[in-house]
Order: structure tokens, then sequence, then C-alpha cells
């Protein structure tokens, strides 16, 4: 369905590219509802893929998922000061219940006697709205910990948006637990933090550093939090999933309490954690090349596609045959192995579908393949053409398959390591961030005031104190005052 | 959490012990949003087990999932005229996008500068937004048919709510297609009323009549819509799920053409068919009993529960050690198992706990069984309770497993098939519906007068016209005149 476009190549402008990217592979595009894009089929069977594999993470680490309303009673958003302060501004808001036939005659207008007493938010989060209910349910220290996972989709009005990464509707799981005490909270923000990565890295292949959010990035209303922050192939962050520690401020404000073994009511302690379809966008950026969308196959819909070559009925019926074999002979290794025998597409046209598809392993099979009995084998990622022997051929591609997982990771990896840089000039690290981009790792005093300069003057954002800091202690990078931590800065989506 | 509670007796109060239930085991409840449920983590373990089969069963069908915005723009719900009518009375608008502070300091308001240009629907079904795209992604037969299924919240503003079977916000599957000729949409609507039909007797064990739904009970904007009609417990119908033919209303208020191998421009034709978790509350109200919810196997979160008793620690290791085993060998059998190893309850509140809850087999394992080389085996829906020897223990359950989800349908069409009237006079009618509630099956000529006439006189509406029609003609059981075909009245839900 989609038309033909070539590809911006990166190097002439990463953002176009990206959106190129996109369209070719037929992931997604923007609705006529401003900010809301609609996810397509090809785009959703790999969100699938993903939120499958989080979710057998989530429940084996032992938590539930529940559904909560998809709103939020105005004076409930407001009760945690610093979280209604960060939602605020980007809240789509129900007003009214009805419409009815406009007078005039020109269709549907709102019904004005249909307002609500109190205005509904659509969920920008759901500590809110979630934790009224555990305020409810938690009586005792026999009901702790409570540990739910919703998979839901939240709203927050963006003005400039762009597919998957920044759209106003998207979808996500946010997980919400509560416990008696702060180390059991903090042991869980960690826990997930380590889910994410795990899911990141080996099975998404991104690259990326854990670490905690300063104080001005974290989460409105969180003691702590965390993040995985991900390379990209221009040098710049994305923030891939991040988890909160969050004391007791939602408990204080939803009065979420239990009554201890020592008989005394206590405040619980909270975690919330999520992950988004932003993370597709993280996908792209990490692996893709001007050809197209690069998929790791543990997360491919279609691992490995089998493209028949044939003229005549005669050829066709032989080669779809084979074609047929190969395919059973892949899934019963448990590939996903497809055949394309669209008969009014070349095999040139499909070749360069699949590309754009980002579909690991394509298989071509035509009459002078089978006399030898080879098949073409072509891989993504390197773009590799090599015959193969048909009769162990599942066995090769399963191989294939497994090394390629290994080498797009390790290729991401090569990446962020070839473009991070530790830096403790600032003149220098002006150089950098503008010359070649990348994760600037510094020594930072923590003040708010150096890091709002920071950004001010080099667009580079505070992305996190990474977990595995090597060295000692220096000097602020901006201010020269001794300092503790490094840091990462870098430009970010 | 749940408190505990003594559930109403079914022949009472049918309303009230519906709502026992669903409390007792722990499945919903009202949260501070008017009408909108919170799906506890029990309720949604059930429905996931319920999504995740109708999942499988739309994608072997050839359907692919997707997702589309929330939103929906106040001028797209307009342009098909009898949907906007059927829809615009239950919707939920929204009309800003931005929150600020009260500048008389109480919290926050809503930004009156942030006022959309046009307002927004919470989706109340997505054949508007969705038609909008496919108009632009359908050009040629080539692209047809378009086979997208969706997983969504829906909003529909209701007035008076009881949870699952009537809420404000609650989830479902939508599936969408575009096809080239009216029978091929014919024959996709059918197929997926086919698909319900499957799902709701086969895995929910629900006994159901499919038919097609009368012209004032059709689908907001459809040709024809068909239905499955589950009975309950108090006779009264359940519309379970709904298939429709759409015929090329959509199409042409959107304009979803296509270039056919004929060379000329030609709309669609289209369906839409949607399940939802009121589909819970049809589960519930047909097998659960006075002590609560009833499980069928196939789609029970926990299959069998192991209740360990002992007194003495060293009772209780050897006893556990029995019951892991006993886990060990049904979950190698692939039943869900589970050990109730909680040391703070009573075995007594064990069986009560799970009893409400609907598990359909409860093993009892104590020192006197071990002795002897047996447990006790207690089958949730039947009461059955029987000593059974440990060591075939799995093959044991695994067949009474089987027995119980067959004799649950059994059970289920046989109280519909004593709860169906064939009724020709107009005053029988109104005594059985009155005193035996239950499926009637009438000649009715056709005309809504008489559809509208029965349901003002007897709160019994048209359920369905079922396909299953062995009679020839008749009377119209309201006003006489010669009638084709029969169809049900009940009261419903």
């Amino acid at each position: 369905m989609a038309q033909e476009k070539n590809i911006t190549k990166r190097d002439d402008d990463f953002s176009q590219w990206y959106l190129d990217v996109v369209e070719a592979a037929d992931m997604a595009e923007h609705s006529p509802v401003r900010g809301c894009m609609v996810i397509k089929p090809y785009g959703y069977a790999i969100w699938e893929n993903i939120r499958d594999i989080l979710d057998r993470m989530i429940k084996a680490t032992g938590h539930v998922n529940a559904y909560f309303p998809l709103f939020i009673p105005k004076s409930f958003l407001s009760k945690e000061a610093s979280h209604v302060e960060g939602f605020a501004k980007e809240c789509a808001v129900v007003t009214h219940y009805r419409l009815k036939n406009d007078p005039d005659g020109k269709g549907v207008v709102v019904d004005p006697e249909a307002k609500l007493e109190e205005e509904l938010i659509v969920r920008p989060t759901s500590e809110t709205i979630m934790y009224s209910m555990y305020a409810k349910w938690i009586q005792s220290w026999r009901d702790l910990p409570v540990l739910i996972n919703q998979w839901a989709n939240v709203v927050r009005w963006e003005m400039r948006t762009r597919l998957f990464l920044r759209t106003a509707e998207f979808l996500w799981q946010e997980g919400h637990t509560a416990h008696a005490t702060h180390d059991e909270a903090e042991t869980e923000t960690l826990k997930m933090l380590d889910v994410y990565k795990d899911l990141a890295e080996n099975y998404l292949a991104l690259s990326l550093v854990p670490g905690q959010k300063s104080e001005s990035e974290k989460f409105a209303g969180a003691l702590r939090t965390y993040t995985i922050e991900a390379m990209m192939q221009d040098g710049k962050a994305l923030q891939a999933g991040t988890s909160h520690n969050l004391g007791q401020n939602f408990a204080k404000a939803f009065e979420v309490m239990f009554a201890d073994k020592d008989g005394e009511r206590k405040h619980v302690w909270q975690t919330s954690w999520g992950l988004s379809t932003r993370i597709m966008g993280g996908l792209i950026m990490t692996h893709s090349d001007d050809k197209g969308l690069v998929l790791p196959p543990k997360i491919a819909p279609t691992q490995v596609v089998i493209v028949p070559i044939y003229k005549t009925p005669e050829e066709q019926a032989s080669v779809l045959s084979v074609a047929q074999e190969i395919e059973q002979g892949l899934k019963a290794k448990q590939i996903l192995a497809k055949t394309d025998n669209r008969d009014f597409l070349t095999p040139g046209a499909k070749f360069n579908e699949w590309e754009k598809k980002g579909v690991p392993v394509r298989i071509e099979i035509g009459p002078k393949d089978i006399a030898s009995g080879k098949a073409v084998f072509v891989r993504r990622d390197t773009g590799t053409k090599q015959a193969i022997e048909i009769s162990p051929l599942a066995e090769v591609i399963e191989k294939q398959l497994q090394q390629m997982q290994i080498d797009l990771f390790e290729k991401a990896k090569a990446y962020r390591k070839a473009k991070t840089f530790h830096i403790d000039s600032y003149e220098e690290f002006k150089k950098v961030i503008e010359e070649t981009p990348g994760f600037i790792y510094s020594y930072w005093c923590g003040s708010e005031k150096c890091e709002a300069e920071i950004a001010e003057e080099t667009k580079a954002s505070t992305r996190c104190i990474p977990f595995d800091q090597t060295e000692g202690s220096g000097k602020c990078i901006k201010c020269g005052r001794a300092a503790e931590k490094k840091i990462i800065f870098a430009k970010a989506y």
C-alpha cells in the first residue's frame, strides 16, 4: 500500500531519514488527529513482540496485570504538588459527555447542558488514580507488597510530534508497586530498571548506559529516577525506559497506609516504572541504514522471507514446492519464515520491499539453484550474499539469526564506545558536542544552575549519572567546583 | 484484600448476587470516576486468557492487529448520518489541552486559552477514524481485502452502570475489514460471528443462539448486524458479540474506493465486529452459584489449587513436600496449578477463598492422606469430594478438567433449553415473560411498531432472528399478520 519513495541518506538529513525509514517500512503514519499516530500492522507486530517479551519478564518477577480508568478527576491530579506541576501543561481535558444536533442544522455540537461537574483528565500517567485505589486495598503488612502492572494508552499533549518518539497518545506499560520499607522499594526500582536493560540489550540489541537522573530531570513526584539511555546513530541519547523510587510522596498525598507488624500505621513506599512505544524509535535509529529498517531477529515479525524466482508455470510449480519445503523446515525450528508468492510483483520488487521492512534474512530460490541443490542467502544487516546447501539450510539459518542478533548488539556497542568522550574542559566539551555529538562524561557539581547553563549554551542535557563510575573525583565541567561523580551530557530525543 | 462478606442467594436477588460474586472473587470494582471500573488482577487475568484465545483465532483467520487514535474529530463522527445519531448522546468530549494554576490559588483549572478549534470525541467505536485512513491506503483491488483488528479501550457515557456489563469505559477488540464485493463482506461478517461462537461455546461454555438483529436493534450505520445471544441464569439474554455487514455506507461517507480489475473505481464493502469485557459478565452469570464464581477450566487463571493441611512444623515440611510434587506433576501436563502455602490462613479460610474465586479443582492434602497414599479432590462446579490416589493424580485431574469443561457447557445448554419457549399467543407470551423469563421464539411480521409495542408492554426486546429456523411460517405474535420467520424475544442486559 505504501508509495514507492527513496530513502534520504542518514548523513544528509538524519531526521528525514528516520521518517523515510518509518514510512518505507510501513510502520506508522500521522493521523488526522493532531499529534496522534496510527501504528500500522507491521509496526504493531513489532510492538506486540516487544510487549509480549516484556510482559513475560514482568510476570516472571512476580507482578500481575490489571486495568485502571482512562480518566482521572482533576482534583486527583492536583494532590501531589510537583506531579501536577509536571503534567498540567500537557493534559487533554474532558469537559462534556454528550453531543446534540446543531440547532442551525449543521451536524452536531457539544451539548452545553452535558457539562461535567468536575473535569476529567485523560491519563498522562496513572499514579493518582491507581493510588486512590491502593489506599482502599492496603490495610495491613499482609497486603504488601502490591506488585501491579498496567498496559495502557496515555495522552500528553505535544505541540511538536514525531512518529513513535513523541506523540500525543502513546502506548506503554506502567508498573506501580507498594512496599513496607524504603529499601524494598529501592530494590524493586533497580530490579525493574534491570528488566528494561535486559529487554533493550538482549532482544532489541540497543547499546545503553544505565544510571540515575539529575534532580531536574527526575519524574514529577519521585524521590529518584533511574533510566537507561541508549545511543542513536547520530550520537544523540534516547531515554528508553525509566524506573522511579517514589518514596512516600504519593502515599502521603493519597493516604496509602498499612498497619505494620509492630502495630503502627505507616505510609507505604512506592515505585513506578514505564516503557513505551517510544522505544520503537530507538530501535529504528540504532540499527537501520540507508536501505531502510534493520530488525534484530528476536523481535522481527518475519525472520526469513523466501522469494521464489521463476519464468514459466512449470518453473513456478517446482520452485514453489521447494520454497514450501524450506519454509516448513524453518518453521519446524520455530523460525518465523514466509514465502512471498505474490505473482504480480517481480523478485526485484520483493527484495526491495523486504529490505525496507528489515526482514533479517532473505532466501532466493530459482530453477538453477534447485538444480545445484543450493539457495541464495542474504543477510539484511551486512548485505552478505552466499549460496548455501538446501538440505541442512534450517540449521545454517538458525545460526545466522543468532549471529545477527549478537552482531547488531556488538555493532551498537562499538558505535557507542566510539562516540563516548570523557571530557574535562568546557571549551572542548562545546567543540565535541557541536562537531562529533555523542555521550560526554564529565564531572558535575550537582547544581541545577550549571546544568541549566550548559543546556542553554550547548543544547546538551544531562542524561544520567552512570552506575558504573570507575574514576575518583574531579572538578565540575562548568564551575570548577569539586565534584564526586561524572554525569553524561548529550543531545537527546 | 477483599473484605469477608456473604453472597446474596441467586433466588433472592439476582442483581445483588451478581455484584456479590464479582466482589467476593476480587475481580473488579467501581472507581472514583463515575461509570469507570477498575479491573483487578484476578478479573484481568481471566480477561487476558479470553483475549489471548480470541487474538489467536483472529490471526488464524488472516487478520492483523494495528492501533488507531483514541480521539476522533467531531466532524468525522458526523459523516455517516445514522452512525452519529447512534452515538452522539454518549460521547466524552475533549475540549481543552492544558491546565493552569488557579488564579485564586486553589489547585489547577482548565486553561481557557487552550481551547481546541475542533472538539475531539473519545472513541465510542473506531469506524470513522479508521476508514478515513483506509481511504488513503486503498487504491486498487490489489490492496484488498484489508483485514485489520484493534484491541482498545472505548468510552460510551452511561448513566446507570454495572461492573463489566455496562461501564462508561470498556476494553474490546474491533475488527474492521474492506472487500471488493458485497458477498465477500457478507462471508467475512458470518465467519467472524462464527469465531465468536467458537470462543463463547468452546472456551467460555456459554449457551447461546446465533442470529440476525432486527432493523431497530442493528448497529448504527450497518446494513445488517449478526449477534450471539447468550442466556443467563435468570433467563435474560446477554448480547455476547456482534458482527456487522456495513455495506457501502461508510465507504461512501469516507470515499473509500478502489480501482477494480475492470478499471472502474468502486466503493469498498466493509465489515466490523466487536467483543468486549462485557462477556465477563456473561461468563459470571452463566456458571456461578451461591458460593461464588465458577470458571470453565479453559479460561481459569488457576485450574487447580493445592491446600496443605498440617499442625506441627514436621507435618508442614512433609505435607508441603508432597504438595510440591503434586504441583510439579500437574504443571508437567500444562495444568495451571498452585500450592497455597500462606501460613497465616487456616485451610478452611483458603477453601472459602478459592471457592469464591471459582478455581475449578481443589486438592486437600494432609498427613493422614499422605499415609494412605491419597489426596482429597473437590470439584468446584458440582462440589463432588473424593479421595484419589496421589501417584496417577495428574492424569485424573486432567480428565476431570476436560469433563468439567464439557459439563458446564452441557449444563448451560440444558438450562437454555428448559427456558426456551415457542409461543403463538400474545396472552401466553406476556404470562411467560413475567413468570418464567427466558428466550421466547415467536413469529414476528417485521414491523418496528409491533416490536416497540411488545417492548413497551412486556420489557422484552427482540434479541435475534435465529439462523436455525426449523418451522415454516405463521402469524405475528402481536398483530396477527403473516410472518415468515420467528424472532427471539427476551429481557436483556
